[in-house]
């Protein structure tokens, strides 16, 4: 089959890979309808990973069954499906506790797999034709049959959730106000989801242009951050007060004001958000973090931040009583309910899909999302 | 002050009533902007409650701060506010969980006091020109300046609250499907309050054409139970599922299928909503119930009714692992999460009053309201 | 293999049945070391139910795997595990909701399925040598090699998890008081769990001497409800006062005071413990019902019972702002954890068990546990 | 009246101090029978807050109601009482939501009030004859009449509640197991709470001999960071796992291994604990941090610990995908439930006392608790 392969840093190429087959009784296999590019995809496409060359990307997949192992019992061949970005086997402690995304059994030694991703398992991506899902039944979510939102659905895979799962960890409730930083595809998202969820007031904060314009479309508020403090911007519109909660959908590549659109290193300031966030955020109230922070980063602006280790304002959050959560969201825990919204018409997350491709323009794709060049925000890719 | 005055069964009038006065230092007197006519006020007209000639009815009150008590911190005179109708102390053991609804202290010997309201303890109504409220630093909640969204605030007091109450005593989560029974104020603002909280679909159920549309326009789905058993046609729509939860917004008097719009005790079947839910429900699903039942109903369709034994399917609803919450809504809880999303324009809670009259205009208000004449739904009176 | 089988009422036998096979890839045989008689097991012995002559009994299974199927992958030939009473798949809606008392997929048209048991799907029971068990991964919960604390580990099936589930449905804290109806097994299981979530005061109500002796001994104050109303006996303990929170351990076959020990359709008063419940818990309380009521029962007392309608005094659970909730334990949802209390000797829930037999003697097991003679209480086959 | 007054660092003095009368309606004067000495008060007692000479101390206060202001309503003169270190008024946003130690109401500019605190609002402390305590009805605590259980009420009071304040944030369930770090007097009513609460193992991490003791004496597991690293410790009882839950009873004055029992700043590693946490809680995880961080402290050992900088490794943290929670405790969330279990005798917080003494032993008590003299580990004063 065609695949979307990873040769070094700042290029892939779209090569014959091998046709996965299904290898437990469990398995499915997946004829690949639509399969989006990640911002986490650029952290190993711009070499910020210990990602080899020959893995396949691809970990936001969706499609239709084209066959299944003798054990699947729910799902069959033809069904539409769209499946978590986090492999699962659902028996595991961590899965049995609704933390998916940490399960310990497809991934042995870590908590928490994936498709086409380095360090997360052995699981191949699916940007490519065909994709081998284990723990079928678990693992797909049925769609309706068809074609309609295929754009909408494929979110289900990864940002939507991701998204709200920064909602879910800050405890956004009805009537809260909430600053989440970061407007691109996962910000966007979770500025959404406060609302879906009835947030009262939601602020947008970033410095690209055109993500603080659908962040004022969806309803949110925008602040940009080379314009001043973001934390003075939001208590000015407050009366001098925060928020009830914050959202980190930026995570350790966060840049100060002043860098260009797209970042680079010489502008990383890691823990910015995270101390932001603490200042903008009222005594007693919460922080959901979905954006990723890593253990280790090669790339990282100095020694602390090459481990991991950052220097957070922790007097202050204590004094204020935060509480924060952090992690890969659990894309089981929400995908059937946001499929909903979207069967409903309630919910088109499918606004921030700024391209569909076919596969073979997948190296362009990449190029051109990695410097934000031609309004590339979040690419669907359809063998 | 000129005050709306129970006198018999059917009958209230306009009469001088004593001015109010502070008389205990944590009391503030309220100047009434906006008090509203409650369906519940209703039991007590039609004479289906203990209540005796002479109370002062009104227990949605909003206004301006006349007067306050040497003890009150935050609340100043000339402070726009709106009062729970639940009286509370904020420091007796149910007010400290939450429980303002069943406050120990207003009201001895009972869980719950209200104001203008049989065996809810001492409190006189609002639907005057002046009220006393107590512990006021409590239960004032307060408003922007001026006069903007008064219809809107004015919700605040009792149905927008008690119908979000219905949804989280349901625990409704976004996704979620839901049967809404009643289709009155207060269950119009249960299907908006899901609705604003994220659910997927929302069924309003009832047999008022006017209702109906309501709850149409505000994005539910309207079943007439005149047409057939609700449970049913819910089902049809669902491919032969229930739904993930159901809200009670009838209560005792509710009323079976083909009798008038407005009811009468011939046509009572007061266990009818409850044993519906229970069906339409699915297994593993909750039901809110804010409808009011209550433990002694003189006019009762038999003796069980009388004092408020119902039949219950308690098997089915075993077999299903249904959770149920109950009772009168702890306004407190809600109220400046909702007057939030007023603010902010993302509630508009207002949609649902027919009519805004002057305080001598009250008789005539109550005899249509209670026949459902002329399109009364929901009456402000504005001294 | 050899196996109890249900002849008519009042009456099993131990015959030889088919011996159990790997059907599915996920199955696993499991060779039974410990398989306890459950009172529900006498809902069935008694021909309260549709049983029908042929079906082995036995829901609450322990043993080594013996065999397994292609599919599974954590569980190994010669694991010492503890099947929950309840069948499910991990994977449907309600499993992953954590409900897996209500699981879709085991026995379809119905949501729960069981082994052993009428209506709950096509799983035989496993007071038998032998048992299949179908998504071995999900279902045998993994214990410590060896044979230690056998008889505490068997309690995980069923009685332990059911017990406390009557405390998680009642939300019980640390600090609280509850009541709990019924001390048998399963009673004695939740004043048990209530204890060790470290409720301050627990009352036990039942009027058998000797599970009230061990309601003492665990540290439950025993309440006679033959010496009186147990509702005012509490409330005389606690000075007027109710209870914060309710459990009702024992069901439909609920008896008044003064019926023989074992109780009698001639002496059931099906909806007595749910309304003592409904007086004794003092407002904003929570109710948990562990204890069994069904649709449909052939030797109700009245026509209301044998379809499951009971009179509830709702108007009064109403007034008070009560919750509730019902239905089969999620055993998956606590098995773990209880075990790990076993494990670190903080828990030791055998102290219910009365006999530890061969399966020969289930036959005489039955007729004296369901007469309640000779201090039959709980009773552990031991193949 | 006689009072315990701060005079420079390292030295305290009982000297005359001005008697507390009724300023505001809502207050009561307490005749105090006991008012504990706070690990907390030795951060002022060091110099090592902003707190200048003249400062009565004292938040852990108790004894008998000597008056009321006029609007006190429940409370009544001879009342038994205790009340927590924070005062709160009860009505504002934060108290409403149940954050009753960030109170907006009683320290005009600042969330949260205590007595006899730096920074804390203008309530004079307890260490004294008498205590003036705003908002009666709200702040003091009833106990039964007497003088039983004298030295567990006092725990109430603030240490008791604020150990289990640990076990809460950090959503401590039955079964689960904890790493208690800090076996001063905070630290082991966490440990006692997570078993109080049905831990099933809980560490009590210290390198204190009679700490690690009386860890031991009450259940749980003591393990010497002096002897080895904490973490590897505890794995290598768990086989190789960490621990579901983390609490951190130390604070910033966290010591390395080998430093003295009493500390020191030479010894501090503000980091250490919170990154150890980091490392011994499981994926999925939580921590509860009771444990003091300020913004602020002249002492800290670098430039970032004097604001309250902390190098944290947070990617691990977020890779772990763990939440935490901070704050100083909301005593009014647990007083009650915890007073209920030592009326009940089911909890007995008094084992961590080692010293009651008379007000004019003071400064003596000071100097002893400070350098872990003579055994002095919970001193409680009693006029």
């Amino acid at each position: 089959m065609r695949a979307v392969v990873y040769k070094e840093p700042f290029r892939v190429a779209v090569e014959n890979a091998p046709d996965p087959a299904i290898k437990h009784p469990n398995d499915a296999i997946i004829k690949i309808t639509s399969s989006c590019i990640c911002g986490s995809d650029l952290h190993m496409y711009e070499g910020r990973t210990a990602a080899e060359p020959g893995i396949v990307f691809g970990h936001e997949n969706m499609g239709i069954i084209q066959e299944v192992g003798a054990a699947v019992k729910e799902r069959k061949v033809g069904d539409r499906v769209v499946m978590p970005f986090n492999v699962a086997c659902g028996f595991c402690k961590n899965c049995l506790g609704g933390f998916t995304g940490f399960c310990t059994t497809v991934n042995p030694g870590f908590a928490g797999g994936a498709y086409g991703y380095v360090a997360m398992g052995p699981w191949v991506g699916g940007q490519a034709e065909y994709l081998q899902v284990p723990y079928a039944d678990f693992n797909c979510l049925p769609l309706p049959e068809g074609t309609e939102n295929e754009a909408d659905f494929a979110m289900l895979a990864d940002i939507f959730p991701t998204g709200y799962h920064g909602a879910e960890l800050a405890g956004v409730r009805p009537g809260e106000s909430v600053a989440v930083f970061g407007a691109g595809p996962v910000g966007l998202m979770a500025a959404y989801s406060c609302l879906l969820r009835g947030a009262s007031l939601v602020f947008s904060v970033d410095h690209v242009g055109e993500r603080l314009d659908k962040a004022k479309e969806i309803g949110a508020i925008p602040i940009n951050y080379d314009e001043g403090d973001p934390v003075q911007q939001i208590k000015n519109q407050r009366s001098g007060n925060g928020v009830d909660k914050g959202i980190d959908a930026v995570g350790y590549q966060a840049t100060k004001a002043g860098s260009s659109a797209v970042g680079g290193e010489q502008d990383e300031v890691p823990n910015i958000v995270l101390n932001q966030l603490i200042d903008v955020v009222n005594p007693t109230g919460a922080l959901g973090i979905p954006g990723l922070y890593v253990p280790s980063d090669p790339g990282g602006v100095d020694e602390n931040a090459k481990r991991g280790a950052l220097s957070i304002n922790f007097g202050r959050l204590f004094e204020k009583g935060l509480r924060l959560g952090t992690g890969q969201c659990n894309v089981k825990q929400y995908n059937a309910y946001l499929r909903d919204l979207i069967i409903a018409g309630r919910a088109k997350p499918s606004f921030v899909v700024s391209h569909q491709l076919s596969l073979d323009q997948a190296p362009e794709a990449y190029t051109k999302f990695d410097r934000r060049e031609d309004g590339y925000t979040k690419v669907i890719l359809q063998p």
